[in-house]
Formats: structure tokens, C-alpha cells, sequence
């Protein structure tokens, strides 16, 4: 492919629902010029109850449809898939470049805090996976980790309930489970690309001086730097293009993902697609 | 079949999760003689996610899957199935009888209160599917019906948080949201098999006087009284045997169903099956 015509692909990004909405939020912020598309595996969803082996099979099905439509990067925006399936992205992506989201955010908190303390916020599957913990651990041997599963945080924010006293009793509920004796942590990372949306409500319940590491933004500025270092950011300079695609259900994902998005979204704005 | 080895089978619970352990619970109590058999389809959960064709073709599976191991009667324990697949369950059961969860739900409340105003909770998926609405003004042409989603209350029962102050405020929430200006029902129907658990909670919640329908114990009655019509009781005097089958993650069907179930489980209690 040449330079030019790669340039002008638009950034793929991949989730198994809405949530890596986040995510596609923070690149529209961080690449205004750049055209996004971005694929809900909803039919499928969730993908953290799935054995590794359907998770890769599902990823990959869902960049080779991504592949097809012609891009020039791919972001997984899905924790799991993120978790689970890189290595196999990456083969099948190659010589593309491809970025999860725990990378990021993992450098982002050790970045913030050599040798501190970290508190990762996730689901229950990622938290069993494990990834965030080995990725902080590979990079700083002197960190320590905690990691603690929130699942209502997930429905939280699905309902839109983002702010007010429900959501604080339950983020503090879940900050002192998380706790129990240990002191502070010096970083809290929200682990799951649902949980932007309550980070400002996190905020709130954190001891001042903690420092909140969003998967969302530190993964939007790795896929920026890697677009200069691979000369693949586009010669644009107008706003770019926004595609929402995904398999199942435009109805639910048009008035959940407006709110991630921060936007308003209609069930035609979404081309549902087949895997 | 001869009515004899037919009486000697145990009645088969599906559910696409865990949920409907609250209904083999109520079944458990109600006939403390009879086997029992459950199949939560925890591998392509949720249900309420996909198309009906696929839900029907999901739920065929299972109830094929219950055959073959030999049911004599089949309980429907979600929702989402009962509402889309009942028929086509009842022509691939016959001649032996099918109880789905929604109409003695809405049976019950009619019962309760004739001509009254009914509330029903529910997950998203059953309210959109409208079938508690549907079988109530069948049964009762005068009555009124509200249908209010209630997400949350699934993760809360799974999170085990069924009590104290955050499941109070997610509940006064959600029923000041249902009421809007509308008057306090006369009926509160639990359809989700996830809300038994958070009955207490929500009793504590209403005006004196509410009737509180629980779609599990009105569907074991019923199951109950189908037996006798159908000469299928057991004949056994001694407590019935239950067997548990998922078709993935049996480590977190133990922890999340223990408490469905009102008892401890553990994963090598629950055995994994192919669809």
C-alpha cells in the first residue's frame, strides 16, 4: 500500500460493546483530523464470560471486517480482547500497527508513580485475566498492585446514573472493599473503557493527590504518538468522519452510546454488520 | 412413555443464566420430592440481547438437551424465552406439559387484585418485549399496566448486595421513576428471575398494602398443580435429587448461583455441558 493512500485510511477501533465508545471519544479529542470507525461486537457481548479461544476467534473476525473496509491502525478498545488476543491482532494486522488499552494505561500509572502503589478498577473478567497487574509489573518491578472487580460501576454508567449520592455510596463501597486495611493507593486505574464516565464522581471519593489513570485518554496519546512514528497521521486538516458500526441491537447502542460518546445518537447512525 | 418411568423423571429448568435458580429454589420448596434438573446457558447469556429467531433456536437447543437426559415436564425460568420460544418449546415438548414464568407471574396479580394497577419490573429486554403487559390484559381487560427496566437491580443481585442503603436507593429510584406522577400500584410483579432476591428490599420499599408478585413462586405453584393434572407427581417420599448443568464458567455459576440457589456452591458441583 502506498504512504498516501495509508494515510488517508481512517483509525479502526474495535470493542465488544459500547463501552470502547470511551475510548473512540478520547481519539476524536486527541486526533481531530483523523477519520474513526469503529465496530460493536453486540451480538456477542460479553466477551469476559467467553473461553480465550472465542475471544481470538471474535477479535478476529472483527478486524478482518475493519481490515476489509481499508485501515491504517487498529485500537482493540475492549479490555479482554485487549487482554486475551493482541499477539494475534497484531500477526493479522502486520505490518499495521495495533494498540490495546491496558498497555497505556498500565505505562500512564507507573509513568505517574515509580515505585508506588496502584488500584486498578475493572470488571470481574479483566480482574481475572490478570493483564493490568503483569503489564504494571513488567514495567516496574518495585510497583505494587491491587485489583479489584466493580461490576455494578459497569451498569452504572450504562444506566447513566453518573453522578448524584447512588453513585457515590457505590464507588465508596467499592474503594473501601478495594482498601480493606491497606493505606491509599497512589494511582487509581480505571481498568474498563465504561468507566470514564465516572471518573469525575471517582474523583471525589479519592484521597487528594491520587492520581486517576483513564485507559481511554493515555490510549488515544500512544495511538497519536504511534501515528508520527509510523508516518501514517493524516494530511487532513478538516474534521474527519465518524462510522459507528455494529452486530446487533442500533436501537440500544444509539441511546447508551450517545451518553459515551458524549453526544446524541440515532438508531440510523449505526450500520449493523455481520461477523 | 408409561406413566410410571414418566412420574420417576425429574422436571427440567432452563434458564439462559443463573437466575432461574431462583425458580428451582421455589420449585425445591414446593415439591420437596421432586428431581430436579437445571441448564443455564451461561455461555450465550444474555438472552435479552438477541434476535428471537436465535433466542428460539438457543432455547430449542437446551429443552432438546433436557430430553435426552429425559424431563417430564419442562419449566422456562427466564423471561426472555418464555416471552419469544414458549410456543415452539410446547410443540417440540409434547406431549408433555411446558410452564414458562411470565403468565402465572401475571395470573398471580390479576388474582390479587382485579381491575387494579399493576407494576412490573423488569430487565430491559422483557419490558421491550411487552409480554407481562400482553398476558395481563388477556387475562383482565380492565387492568392496568406499567412496565419499568430496572438494570441495576440484576447487578446488584449478582453482587450479593441485597440489603442496607445503596439497594434501598437504587430501588426508591427506580420506583419514584416508575411512578412518575402515577399513583402506587396495587401490584409489584418481580420479572426477573434475579429479583426474589431483592424482594425484602423492596417490600420495605412500598406503600402498605402492595401485593408483591414473585414470578419464581407462582411458576412452582403452577408447576405444582400441573403435576397433579397430568398424574406426574413422583411417587417418591424421600428428597428429590437436583442436578446442575451450564454450558461455561461453572466457578462463577458456583459463586453467583450459591446465593440464588440460598446455599453454598462449588464449581465441581456444576456440570458443563455442549449445546
Amino acid at each position: 500500500m502506498n504512504s498516501e493512500l495509508a494515510r488517508s485510511l481512517p483509525i479502526g477501533v474495535f470493542d465488544s460493546g459500547v463501552g470502547g465508545l470511551t475510548v473512540l471519544k478520547a481519539l476524536r479529542e486527541a486526533l481531530p483530523a483523523e477519520d474513526l470507525v469503529y465496530l460493536g461486537d453486540t451480538a456477542r457481548l460479553p466477551y469476559g464470560t467467553k473461553s480465550p479461544k472465542s475471544i481470538e476467534r471474535y477479535a478476529c473476525q472483527a478486524t478482518r471486517l475493519l481490515q476489509e473496509q481499508g485501515i491504517k491502525l487498529l485500537v482493540v478498545a475492549c479490555n479482554t480482547a485487549s487482554a486475551v488476543a493482541l499477539d494475534a491482532l497484531k500477526a493479522q494486522m502486520s505490518p499495521l500497527p495495533v494498540i490495546g488499552v491496558v498497555e497505556p494505561g498500565a505505562s500512564a500509572a507507573v509513568q505517574a508513580k515509580p515505585g508506588g502503589s496502584h488500584l486498578v478498577l475493572a470488571t470481574e473478567a479483566t480482574v481475572r485475566l490478570g493483564a493490568y497487574r503483569r503489564a504494571i509489573e513488567h514495567l516496574d518491578a518495585a510497583a505494587s498492585v491491587r485489583e479489584h472487580a466493580c461490576e455494578m460501576l459497569v451498569s452504572l454508567a450504562e444506566e447513566g446514573w453518573t453522578d448524584g449520592e447512588i453513585a457515590t455510596a457505590i464507588i465508596r463501597r467499592y474503594l473501601d472493599d478495594a482498601s480493606a486495611s491497606a493505606s491509599s493507593p497512589d494511582s487509581v486505574i480505571l481498568g474498563c473503557t465504561h468507566f470514564p464516565l465516572l471518573r469525575d464522581a471517582i474523583e471525589r471519593c479519592l484521597e487528594p493527590g491520587t492520581t486517576v489513570v483513564d485507559s481511554a485518554t493515555t490510549t488515544a496519546a500512544v495511538a497519536s504518538r504511534m501515528l508520527d512514528e509510523t508516518g501514517l497521521r493524516s494530511d487532513g486538516d478538516t474534521a474527519g468522519a465518524i462510522e459507528l458500526l455494529a452486530t446487533d441491537g442500533a436501537t440500544r447502542f444509539a441511546r447508551v452510546g450517545g451518553a459515551f460518546l458524549g453526544g446524541k445518537l440515532d438508531a440510523s447512525d449505526i450500520r449493523l454488520v455481520d461477523l
